[in-house]
């Protein structure tokens, strides 16, 4: 930790901010240049950190050195985590795809689009049960017989589930019925319900917040670790931004820069950060250009009907046809689908 | 609504969208410009607002006419709405100012500061018992013994109490204690909270997310009026865009937007806006200026040691200062404080 | 300057790095902490920042001390600048008023506003002659015509005129014919104008960039100043962000932010912002109450034929009714109009 | 054009709208819905367009159906463009990449520099005699001689040369030494530097401005093609976010929507909107397999003394490595390096 005084502190002031900073525990180091004196901290950044410095008078500015977070960062495990959802491991040479509707429907809808994503190449199928909407009016989702659907058409297709939890209530029935938990965009920074899932041991697909910082996304991240569960895998879906042209800015400069801050994997959605289906494909290529760990796409058969999503949702065709263009790109990476 | 055709749509897709519109029991009126084709869609506007409309081949774009809310908008309710918050009414005449600590820390201390803002002028008393912190490393608060603190010192000042509430499990200790429940940025699209909430008949101050567009604002309300609850108080704190010389960027402008947008009452926060004590006073002034219903500033009687938001508290003898400007402005509007 | 080494910065590495220091004549102060070790520079920091030192390996960031300005903040100079246009003071007690219409049309209207304006209350009289539009389709002004009425207004009404300069070679009429010269917001970064507006004595209008960091902002001031002309007033005229409700947000943080920062007056336009006129009264008021030095407002006669920005126009009995409120929040503050 | 009526509009100001409409020599189209009023206007939109309609009276919005640029449109021209830089043609089946240092400094660095590009694989010669820079105290550049470099170093290698013009008066040098003129980020909206290369029939590169939204970019090409000019490839260059760990978010969605609405080729600059070397290497995969038709990219062969943005700076050999990533992802797409 580095504190930064102001040019007119008083030697009053200086003498209680090195007071304030013993009192923790730690080492001041003064070091008095032409135009301003810098105090640097020895010892435990934590104990700091949690001090309002910057309230004291006569501090211009704190400025940290070490980063906010532990386990999720590179600093903790060299390594790539890979997180395993029932068979499918995702973070390691592998690309791996999931795909679905935005929401559970009706059983036949959605056992002929798991049959069909399948068919396409994907790893695992998607699908809302419980939908946060902008809207009160907006379809709810299905609830607790969506989640059934899901596992029954997992059984039958062999591809495990990923959907949306939003109500630390519902979670014992995640537990049940689900290979995976998202926790969206909009609960990124619901820690409740972070510190639950943070206390299972299920796989957690965890979206970054639409206006986190990638330092906020990797924190969020932080609390389901901290609580002990380590198989996260993060998500980019897009930031808000002022461009209206597409629902949000997909930041693909955040794979790389997650890729050196922290061994967890990363995947992407195009679809809800485009909100059109004829962006979707060249934004899936993108990510696995830029070093994606895989994809969640949203896939229906009959969009113009779909009850959330359909003018983002791809038809199972040119989902078939995507992969294999992700497939190609993968390999010029090393990596396979 | 208002569907604008592609140039290149054929007659079959045309006639396919046409179809659509009167199967939802709709009339569409066609006009066949020189360069695009429109269809105005005459009719209850909700039936169609949830139709992937721009999901059929052949549609260029979808053109909502109405608002998507009604509850909260002015042509549900043309007068301004009060919220009664035990005797304290917000949205009338006389601006309301709510202050007190960032977070409950112990009963001396929430005491002392009870009794400063009420002396400064302050007609309600704020301070969190659950805190949402970015990193988990930080203190979360002092849960429910923070609850009854809150209410022994809100009986003890007479001032009504407001604090944030995180999880829908705590709700019922919330109603017992607590006189107007915040919900905080972060769970402005927590919907299952915001459903919750509604079903209770206490006040709820409903702070807008930092990324969250005007629109997307009143829609949360409306999830909570929508459930019966119409005790709304809005609150506007600071959006996030590319400044860093501040935590946010406090949108004032969103006042007479709301204003004419909605009958609810709107107050400000000066502090989690502007990150610093320093701006808090400007910041509260014009927020008075701009036609705010009232205020929620953070004060503590030593920021220093402040264990939530030090950097950004104002001292009891600062916030009597600026009640005073506050009182000036407001009757310069022909208000009262 | 700090420059903080990745943790497996190479003992090789590290010594290269303190070379490098000790070549720009400057000394290193190393300290090793637990977890990183941090090197202090001792010297003038311009001479570093200026160096590409995080292209260096085994450098993991560097973090300036300093701030990039001189000229423009108050390390340099501690007092207020008062600049003079033509015997109207902007940034003594007094707020300042500048209005008229977006663009000079035709000799009637403009003299009939700019009576108008004087008698609301405005001390200068604003219009365009050359206008930045979007569209290569939409009215450019009147150019040199333009000038020429404003010249005569002026005289006539005996308001100093302001008016935006978008081309260097435009430069001696402006000199010639107008009292200040305004730096368009999509202009803040064109510096090879600021440059030349550097070398004359004009007083300045220095509008911020719709995306243009304080920062930047100041560094923009810096330029026109560092070639010698002080006679610099800043204007904030809203940030572009995600909010579409409004065409801009302005951001009325910047003004307790930069009179931190910088000596130069600085006064907010709240027509452009908000592009709307039913919301220019509120913020302009806010902004007086922010601590402003003074306002820049569009003012119209007949706002429905205007050639450019009639929605968001005053009409001159809306303007007078503003002064009236501008005049007594003033006072609160203890400013005069 | 629609304009959509306020529900209080009352029958003289519906009666003033209609006359407005006809007095223009346009035909009303009333449509009288249950809440509101509308009104299709038949007719060229273009004559509405620079219209002030919502200053009218009861006129609640304007939704306009066209878009507002025309040469750059896919309406105009359906085929995509192919732009001849001195026999490197942009906008077809190959892939082109332009390369070299930020700012040219020497000689001797610019022909090595230039020639190791050549042997990594790029088609066109990039470096910066004049530079825009934040601070007056930054290097500027070497102005007419880097120019001269430049022409000569190009003549030396065969690669064309690309460079920024930032002054209207530079012009004649410009079309006497350089290949391709670059209008950068801060200039999109210098509209008199725009209409001036769009006199003349050099090959322009127009950079994305950090704020612009994509109508604004095509518009501003609109600028330089109806001055006659129609040799414009467009550069997305990365927009200004709240993420602050990249200097910018390359908003890669950009191509595919650009590549929908304009016949214009686009390619992306890697470097400016990473700031960091590291990061380049996958946006600029990135950028191929989202479809873009080339990329610009700063390499230089000691990135640690650049006088400017070295840390950006990619090494000769980290080039010629990406190059081969590069080609085999253009073949995935049908193209060819």
């Amino acid at each position: 930790m580095i504190i930064v005084l102001k040019p007119e502190t008083t030697k009053k002031q200086f003498e209680h901010v090195l007071e304030r900073i013993r009192a923790l525990g730690l080492k001041p180091m003064v070091s008095k240049g032409t135009e301003r004196t810098i105090i640097g901290v020895i010892g435990p950044e934590d104990a700091l950190r949690v001090q309002p410095l910057e309230a004291i008078p006569g501090v211009e500015k704190v400025m940290p050195v070490l980063k906010p977070y532990k386990l999720v960062g590179r600093e903790f495990q060299a390594h790539d985590s890979v997180v395993d959802v029932k068979g499918v491991k995702i973070g390691g040479k592998a690309v791996v795809v999931m795909a679905g509707p935005c929401s559970v429907e009706d059983p036949k809808m959605l056992v002929d689009i798991g049959k069909q994503v399948k068919a396409g190449g994907a790893q695992m199928l998607r699908g809302g049960a419980f939908k946060p909407r902008t809207s009160p009016y907006s379809f709810q989702g299905m609830g607790e017989a969506g989640l059934k659907l899901l596992h029954q058409v997992s059984r039958d297709t062999g591809l495990p589930v990923v959907t949306e939890l939003l109500d630390v209530r519902d979670l014992p029935l995640f537990e049940k019925y689900v290979d995976m938990i998202q926790i969206g965009a909009r609960n990124m920074q619901n820690f409740e319900l972070l510190k639950e899932v943070g206390l299972t041991q299920k796989p957690v697909l965890l979206k970054r917040g639409f206006s986190a910082t990638i330092s906020e996304f990797l924190l969020a991240a932080e609390y389901i670790l901290s609580e002990g569960n380590f198989n996260v895998v993060l998500c980019e879906r897009g930031i808000r931004t002022f461009e209206t042209m597409t629902r949000f800015t997909l930041d693909l400069n955040a794979i790389p820069v997650i890729k050196r801050l922290s061994h967890l994997p990363i995947i992407v959605d195009p679809s809800h950060s485009s909100g059109v289906w004829d962006y979707v494909a060249p934004m899936a290529r993108a990510a696995i250009a830029a070093g994606a760990d895989g994809l969640i796409v949203e896939v229906h058969n009959n969009p113009e009907v779909a009850r959330c999503d359909g003018p983002q949702s791809l038809k199972p065709k040119k989902f078939a046809a995507l992969m294999k263009d992700v497939g190609k790109i993968a390999r010029v990476l090393g990596r396979t689908l």
